[in-house]
């Protein structure tokens, strides 16, 4: 099934691929009610894991690559729990950004950005979103950027 | 319109300002249901942002103070939502608390409750929250605390 | 009361001890409608607060035990907000996991597996969540772990 959603990936030239499916004993997302709670998603594309820290091996654009990224994984599992029908998304509601970086690093913002901006070019007014963007001191496998959502559906 | 917490808020001699805009492709807060979902805010006051980091150049009063200038803005923002009207405000129902520390700071807890004594001054019962409060590895622009939540409205 | 939950712990020779009082403006959980929002629990047993950092004074089976302990703190708190009937737990929704650690320390997941693993022990597949694996700067007191939890109740 292709919506209005995904004909906007398309667009974008985004393809949306199978969702990774669940590392241990928790799972990609969890729905109550209407309200999808999306695990952190770490940095990857097709080549593997986006790697690095902020303020020391990579820079700000890099980061908002990484956050990007995030933010495809991120509707990936919202694809997956709708069943593939991406256009039961009604909104993004809620991000939460971590960014791997050094201790005097200050662009935080700029960095989640990439998957700020993402949602908005994907899902026009539904990907408008709240959010917090943090440094974190590490995160998972040396990753570059970690991102959790939470999502309504119709 | 001035009601019950806002008279509270007028006893603390707190005037909430005006809320600021968002600051890209995220908004201040979304509200889904009657569950608001407030950015982080970071701390800055009138005399703008607050700076520094705890167990380096801010001690534990410091950090405080910056956590209770988040509390007025998540106020000032909760208001907004509420087209002026903060008397609809049910209740806070979770805060999340970043401290921008060094590794070895432990005092996370007595910084947050700049924020958690602030939202009982001012709203009473209905200002008893669930909370955590970590440290980031950094914030954004340098801050000293970036506090985010969520709130019950009518 | 003892339920079916209650019994899967005591099989596992778990007893919940009595939840630890509220420490300041802030209480240990709040519900609303049927969301429970629990707060940040920080690593702790009988014997006292389990200190340390990953990738420096702790490994990561320090770690996930520490996780564990997290998670004991985490059910012993959705008892006392179910009046002591944990059966009235529906399912754990979503779970953040904040790990003190270095910032070249890679292992989160595996920390964090440590309560993952206990909820679904405890609880099986009501126990399955969402989450995210971060590490913080620091952590209150300099505890090895703080997981925060979001649990839907009858």
């Amino acid at each position: 099934m292709t919506g209005n959603f995904e004909t906007r990936l398309a667009e974008l030239g985004i393809t949306l691929p199978e969702a990774s499916p669940p590392l241990a004993n928790y799972v990609p997302y969890v729905q109550t009610g209407n309200m999808l709670y999306v695990s952190g998603q770490v940095s990857a594309n097709a080549d593997g894991l986006i790697i690095g820290k902020l303020g020391d091996t990579l820079n700000v654009e890099d980061g908002a690559a990484a956050a990007r990224a995030c933010g495809i994984s991120l509707l990936t599992q919202v694809k997956a729990a709708c069943l593939g029908d991406l256009d039961q998304l009604v909104r993004v509601v809620k991000l939460v950004g971590f960014v791997n970086s050094t201790p005097d690093f200050q662009d935080q913002p700029a960095v989640i950005n990439g998957c700020s901006d993402f949602m908005v070019e994907a899902l026009g007014d539904a990907g408008v979103h709240s959010r917090s963007a943090v440094s974190a001191a590490s995160l998972p496998f040396g990753v570059a950027v970690e991102i959790e959502g939470i999502f309504e559906l119709r």
